[in-house]
């Protein structure tokens, strides 16, 4: 007898049923409902080998209602993924398994990214398409011609970044990305109709893209949309009519089918229902066969794909470009550069300077593209070498991305993860509030994107405390494997620069002054002094009586306070910390003789206090925010909030 | 000469870039295009009295694309607002000045809501729009009956909030809401084409929105379209065309015209293209006096309104309803309903705890209405006092708000503004990074917003790193005016729910569990001990040779940590610390008694350290989390990540 696509599904839907009520946790009611859909996707339609999860070509598969994770864990199984082996789908959700409660691309192999917050997933893919549109405009079809599939749910379609992204998307007129909207009408609190009343498709249509309804659990109208979507010249969205825990007696179509395990009597039900008889965990030969042979589909097109880039003279630099490695002339350039800043001597906004190091570097990294939330202006993001990307033109390296902040910070993590791409972007800083979750994810899954956040203080001045951050900085540094930097001038500016691109494994927020700073490093050192987070900018002799901790802007605060203070005899020493994270890092030795012992510290940076008692002690003085700021010129604002060299004297003197 | 619509909308052009280029800072664009439309709202559609801004039954006015400011500031100077004086026009953006770069309520009357932050206007209003038909379903039509109106821009329209924002009211049939979409085509980096393509009349219907396209400079369309959408049973959408900077004959219709300065050659173009040839800051007596006419419309309506109340038999329950005041018998109730924690020694989760304090509050203040992000269950935030707010039963008390926690936060902040109600919602912690930018402004206005927020730890198990808030405690704890509450057991819950209902002037975060806690506190006390932030929970006999630390769930493995170490002789204190801020407020005194003095300090909370050294020392202990957490149940994890009373005992060990 013929294994049927109804047959594939029912194992898909059989593992995933076992493993959630094994784990006593998970949610089966997706994968019950988009199991025919997924089945026919990866049967027919997606392009991928699992002997080789990371080859370049391959579709890419993003789950971006992650909560169903089984589907795809049962998918990367089935067709012979090695990541995910029976005892993983056993040991679903268990500590060490390959098989976490949400998919996380860094544990398993063939899970293209990390989804699970509703709504990043979609982001994520545009990012993905994008990526795939401009290295395609760079290295041809030969080399780079493949699709995103996406399935999202009504949870991922309510939250505002999904709006962002299908604009974007739409924007961009990315033809090579495929939405499957799992349309089953539930959310957790029960019938959509509860929350929402949206129009889906209409809601698409009016951002460009081209809409289809399909009944989710007709194989041939699931083949004929997916074969439509091929060849449209917009992004597709395909609204997939399902039953959420299909199957299930008595939860099937409700809000309780949703997750947690449907308990013995309704899994016996579901068995019964789409004629499963087998034990749990079992699936019968004949259709782990046909499975396997699908899983085996893609290897001819990988086969003359690996030929194509053998014989394409683009060979070395499309490898170079997936690696992500650096140029190995960028480390010089950047010391020429320091070198030119340092002599120059002049007084710019770091965010100027930042512009000017990414003149250098984009200069000489291809893969580098830029963007901004219409900012560009304000956030020196645009260089001479980056022209716009736009639908006529993906080969551009610059990305207007609008005032989608959220979307931005998604699409970054997904070019990283596509590979070919190191991309940054730009807004004001305190709209790291708004990009925050999808920031979150770059950090947990380790994409090197750089975010570049100007207007880093009450100097951003007249446009007042809803611009102005003050507790941005330090909820970033709270944040697990982010580096934060923020550079006293030019010299720092390139430096920190530097050692965000050389993080392969993290993101990076820069945060850089509107206004003028003064340079703080006017000697030049081929060594990058930021490297170590802190470090002693300005000595006295002999023993300091104090030391002055600063980041940013405020180092020229301290050094004012180091000056005055040394006229009236007092001996202080100023540290510039750029990096509390690479400060941290290094052994206590160094942060020790960095921070002169035992003697009073003072702290200035115009934001909260939250974080640098670890540096300064509970008595330690801090000279910064403690409250929101407020609109007036900028110079106003440091000394009306206190901000001032006479201040951190103050400080320093309370406690000498 | 009879004053026409565009003389008056001509004076409000005239302050606006008068005061702009006195700023040489700001934003014009906006008042010169817009200028027509809210000429015809403010003189015919609007209901308000500048000489009473707290008008409770007033027509609120949103300007969501807040950096426009200077379009509300001449608005409410022409018709009469003494908040805004001609010298504080003069004075825009000027320290001191009640007229900040973006509007801010809590300094200038009439302003409803702080704005400038993309989006958050417009979401907001849906919250103010919500309260209205809610409190008209409560109190009727003579005392609550008025319309909320917002002028939104590309940049609003944009954000992701946006689309949270009017799928919620479009399906909430918010017919009292009316936006007006400044539709001028451009954005700060050019051409809205750009970055967008949206239609968005199209997307606004597809979300059960009314939508008509007005000419923004033709005065009888924009007057006939805003008495259409009187009469909508939907929300209604006016996408409005207009000039961005109008009149200025080099910027009009560009990108430029957006913000800056123009100089004095385009100022003195404009002047001459809408016939204006007077004086900077001048307006002439007759179109002052239409002005101020204008003003006077809405004032025999508040005098009937008036009437109205006062014959009112609910008049006393409005005015306390409006005032925000707490029943006197809270108090009372919540002793009791300690005292029955207490005795009961119940093992709960600290969500479940929550549930239980709100059912006893639910039902003694009626103003609470509150609702989850799609996770009524998990976060226990719906009661028997709080029924559905539906389109079909606007005075229902629960929200439904779907996933869409951005917006959510959002219309807190506007229920808070409107007054009348006390918002309080749910959603997992680590979706703060969603709501953040909200939640931020909400602490800037220093609205009383509760926000639940629920699994707020590895403790919430199996669903992964992408579900557990390793960091947002410490994000939060970092932002200016907020209350983080993270309650041991159910006495203290209740304790934190009676302070975050008491702090009139900021918003509180509830961080609660996912799983079971053993109760801490078992002997009843009338005394709030939460009320100090940090208290002594409990201690040895004699001094303690070192002080414990705990928050939230680890205030049980504090516990047993105490208890371990007394068998080894070591004697600890345990201090239960819900609330850093309010112990950040207690005098040194206070502090230092409690911390014990200068004895060794162990912190345990299951997040990370940053902020903590505060309290413990740079060489303090501390037992949390110092990266993401991972994908098993609970308690392997805390196994697993070592946050245990063996842990803490080893630590105290080590310094004692």
């Amino acid at each position: 007898m013929a294994v049927t696509n109804r047959d594939m599904a029912n194992a898909v839907r059989a593992l995933s049923m076992d493993a959630v009520e094994a784990a006593k946790s998970g949610h089966v009611g997706l994968p019950l409902g988009m199991a025919d859909a997924a089945t026919v996707l990866f049967r027919k339609f997606l392009k991928y080998d699992p002997a080789n999860p990371a080859w370049p070509d391959r579709d890419r598969f993003v789950l971006s209602a992650g909560h169903g994770s089984m589907l795809i864990y049962s998918l990367l199984h089935l067709t012979g993924y090695k990541s995910v082996s029976r005892d993983d789908i056993r040991n679903f959700r268990q500590l060490g398994a390959n098989t976490p409660g949400h998919p996380e691309n860094f544990v398993t192999a063939g899970v293209e990214t990390t989804t699970g917050p509703l709504g990043q997933g979609i982001a994520t893919a545009v990012g993905m398409a994008i990526a795939e549109r401009h290295l395609n405009a760079r290295f041809g079809d030969d080399l780079v011609n493949h699709k995103t599939y996406v399935i999202a749910g009504d949870g991922c379609l309510m939250e505002g970044i999904s709006q962002e992204a299908i604009t974007l998307a739409g924007h961009l007129k990315l033809n090579r990305l495929i939405v499957l909207f799992d349309d089953n009408q539930v959310t957790i609190d029960g019938n959509i109709g509860l929350s929402d009343n949206t129009a889906q498709c209409a809601r698409f249509e009016a951002s460009g893209w081209a809409t289809r309804k399909v009944d989710g659990h007709d194989e041939k109208d699931i083949a004929s949309a997916l074969k439509w979507a091929q060849n449209q010249k917009k992004p597709t969205f395909l609204a997939v009519k399902t039953i959420i825990g299909y199957g299930a007696p008595k939860l099937a179509g409700t809000g309780k089918a949703h997750g947690g395990p449907y308990g013995p009597e309704e899994i016996a039900g579901i068995r019964e229902n789409i004629g499963w008889p087998h034990e749990p965990f079992e699936v019968p030969a004949a259709i782990e066969d046909a499975w396997a042979k699908a899983g085996t589909r893609g290897k001819p097109d990988h086969d003359a794909w690996k030929k194509r880039l053998a014989a394409s003279p683009q060979k070395g630099e499309f490898n170079a470009a997936i690696a992500g490695s650096l140029p190995k002339n960028l480390g010089k350039a950047i010391i020429k550069h320091k070198q030119a800043v340092a002599a120059g001597g002049e007084t710019k906004a770091t965010r100027q300077w930042s512009g000017a190091a990414l003149e250098v570097i984009t200069g000489l990294v291809p893969e580098m593209v830029g963007g901004s939330a219409d900012l560009t202006g304000s956030n020196n993001t645009q260089t001479s070498h980056t022209t716009a990307l736009t639908p006529t033109s993906w080969g551009g390296r610059y990305i207007h991305y609008g005032v989608r902040e959220h979307a931005m910070a998604a699409a970054m993590n997904g070019m990283a993860l596509h590979g070919g791409i190191i991309p940054y972007s730009g807004t004001f800083l305190v709209f790291a509030d708004y990009s925050r979750a999808a920031i979150r994810i770059g950090a947990l899954m380790g994409t090197r994107v750089i975010h570049v956040m100007t207007h880093d203080s009450i100097g951003l001045g007249e446009d007042g405390p809803t611009h102005q951050p003050v507790e941005q900085v330090a909820s970033l540094r709270a944040m697990p494997n982010m580096h934060v930097f923020r550079p006293a001038d030019g010299v720092e500016t390139a430096e920190c620069w530097e050692l965000a691109l050389e993080n392969e494994d993290g993101p990076a927020v820069m945060a850089l002054t509107r206004q003028g700073v003064k340079p703080a490093r006017t000697t030049h050192t081929d060594e990058n002094l930021c490297a170590k987070g802190g470090y002693v900018l300005s000595d006295c002799k002999g023993k300091a009586q104090a030391v002055i901790i600063a980041t940013g802007s405020e180092v020229e605060v301290a050094l004012a306070a180091q000056d005055q203070l040394a006229k009236d005899g007092v001996k202080t020493r100023v540290v510039s910390m750029p990096c509390m994270e690479l400060f941290e890092a290094q052994d206590a030795k160094y942060q020790q003789a960095t921070l002169g012992g035992d003697v009073p510290r003072v702290a200035v940076e115009a934001g909260v206090r939250f974080g640098w008692d670890r540096w300064i002690g509970h008595d330690g003085g801090f000279v910064g925010m403690t409250g929101f700021g407020a609109s007036a010129p900028a110079k106003e604002l440091f000394k009306h909030f206190g901000i001032t060299a006479d201040a951190v004297a103050a400080a320093v003197k309370a406690r000498v």
